[in-house]
């Protein structure tokens, strides 16, 4: 993947913008999962999310994060993600995207 | 372009990498724009990006930022420019994303 060159139309496809995290609990039926409702400025967005053995549920809460708003929603054990959270890796440490300073939910990333 | 949904495959083909600023200088043919060195791990990039007038340089200087590395290279005005930094913006107001604790440099971002 890391060495195939993406055009910039490529990327502007991708509707990344800042969300605001709602309400977050466990996945009633995954351990690794989270479901979230994300204000994305113009409306709220179910997501389902990964971070559970990485965050702490707290930690999240009412948190500026990253997503790609525009994803094809998958179902996740039974619950709809209808938008992605951007997180940055490093072996097993795992951590979220965020604005340097709060903008309003819905400012756009490019 | 926000009502067009996006694949995970077309997602994936992005290379998303936090990056660290090792260097900053102004552009020296453009008073919007910034020349940086970023090092995303396995080598240094150098970058063109239009944070000048939002961003002051010292405020970039060695900073943690979320980087797409494998966009086709483009030369602004007459600098080369191998990776894009992403950026909030809210009107006037722009902010770098950055990952919410400092991880090494070259960690993926998915």
């Amino acid at each position: 993947m890391e060495n195939q060159t993406v055009t910039f139309e490529e990327f502007k496809k991708l509707d990344i913008k800042v969300g605001k995290v709602i309400s977050i609990e466990n996945h009633p039926n995954a351990d690794k999962l989270y479901v979230l409702k994300i204000d994305i400025g113009t409306e709220v967005k179910q997501c389902v999310a990964g971070l559970r053995l990485h965050i702490p549920l707290d930690q999240l809460q009412n948190k500026s994060v990253v997503v790609i708003a525009n994803l094809q929603p998958v179902v996740l054990r039974g619950v709809e993600s209808q938008v992605m959270i951007l997180a940055a890796s490093n072996n097993d440490e795992v951590v979220i995207l965020s604005p340097a300073k709060e903008l309003p939910a819905g400012s756009r990333v490019s």
